[in-house]
């Protein structure tokens, strides 16, 4: 695969544009490309362009953007995946499988068995955007999808807008719930992921009074960690929107 | 949720039952239990227990089981995941996720891009085991998929039975390739997920003379180890076997 470089400022062929710094460290210093080599750069908003390298040295990279190149391809429904804050490096990694199984939006937030404190963090957000920035690279997409700041539980779920609303839940709950294909494809959905520990009763109570479909994912309980990726995969599979 | 702990003797209601060292030490030690106290034990192939402490100390934990005990649901189909030996701890976090989403059995095998060395080491056998039965603990089913010892790819792909035999391959590869919707739920199947650097030609081509077919799962390129969960997800969602 090509080298891929994220310019947000690149809009079409024929540009000159000087890479960020971050980029033009990694592409001289560790993949060593100097002038005359290709690449390709993408903008974040699904353009992505073969570029060339014009210079490279101490004051940084400059680069030609030429034909428009093809990315990987977006979904058809606009998945939302609001993420409640895990442990450790968790939300990283749930993060990052999110982006490279096509989610559109990033909404971290605090549930009422999160770590809040490292999520509420300001630097945890930037870190999680430099992920979706690395894992939208790494998934060959030219979108790289938002991050918003961390809400609370009671702000995602007083959240309308026209998306179909869905709480991921485990089975212990005991509760009915539908499954992935008992809903046909909308044009938009969110899925709510909650914490290690699971959700609260109360949690799952509040969102069903704020009308949140619940959905299970079958008999046995995942790790919070690998829920979004496992609900995305269901989800587009019988969507038919891989 | 309960204490639950792996007794391959296990049986029926009744019985008295020493527990291996292992579930012991961890009862004992990190648990703090001790006579009196209820925990639960599963003994791998379905069977769960109600079961009291009846002696606790230096010379072992012994157990009385109850009455039988709900366990996670298991999936109609029986699921085979031939996972490709990966880097560092990465075939034991997919074995770990491939259990927790019900495989039946796990096939590690030697592609030509994984890291032969680290796979064929004896013992990484034996912790892959450790690995299945503490993931069947975490996620609440009584069945510990069974971990065959490496083989090579030749022979994974050589191998007949009567299971659907499927390959997951990336987008990047260009050819026509099944979507989990387009195949009909089979009694048995067999995913082969790849190692990081993806399949050679040199492999695909074998694998489709050999009558496997190829399965793709979106537009976007997966990490080698979230692909196994992901294709879990989407043909239990599609064939409405969570």
């Amino acid at each position: 695969m090509s080298v891929r470089v994220f310019v947000p400022a690149a809009s079409q062929p024929g540009q000159s544009l000087a890479l960020p710094d971050d980029e033009a460290g990694h592409v001289t210093r560790v993949l060593r490309l100097g002038a005359g080599d290709v690449l390709r750069v993408f903008n974040g908003r699904g353009g992505e362009w073969q570029a060339r390298i014009t210079a490279a040295g101490k004051s940084g990279v400059t680069v030609d953007t030429g034909e428009a190149a093809p990315s990987a391809r977006e979904t058809r429904v606009r998945y939302t995946v609001a993420l409640a804050a895990l442990k450790g490096d968790g939300t990283d990694e749930a993060l990052r499988d999110a982006v490279m199984m096509g989610a559109s939006t990033l909404r971290p937030f605090v549930a009422a068995r999160s770590e809040a404190a490292a999520a509420l963090r300001g630097t945890r957000l930037e870190r999680w955007r430099r992920v979706a920035v690395s894992a939208a690279k790494q998934c060959g997409r030219a979108v790289v999808p938002a991050v918003s700041a961390p809400v609370s539980f009671a702000s995602l779920i007083a959240d309308h807008g026209d998306a179909l609303r869905v709480l991921l839940v485990e089975p212990a709950l005991g509760r009915t719930v539908v499954r992935p294909a008992d809903l046909p494809a909308p044009p938009a959905v969110t899925l709510a992921v909650g914490p290690e520990g699971g959700w609260t009763e109360d949690e799952v109570t509040m969102a069903e009074r704020a009308g949140w479909t619940l959905m299970g994912l079958g008999g046995r309980t995942l790790r919070a960690v690998s829920a979004p990726l496992a609900a995305l995969a269901a989800c587009q599979a019988v969507w038919r929107d891989e």
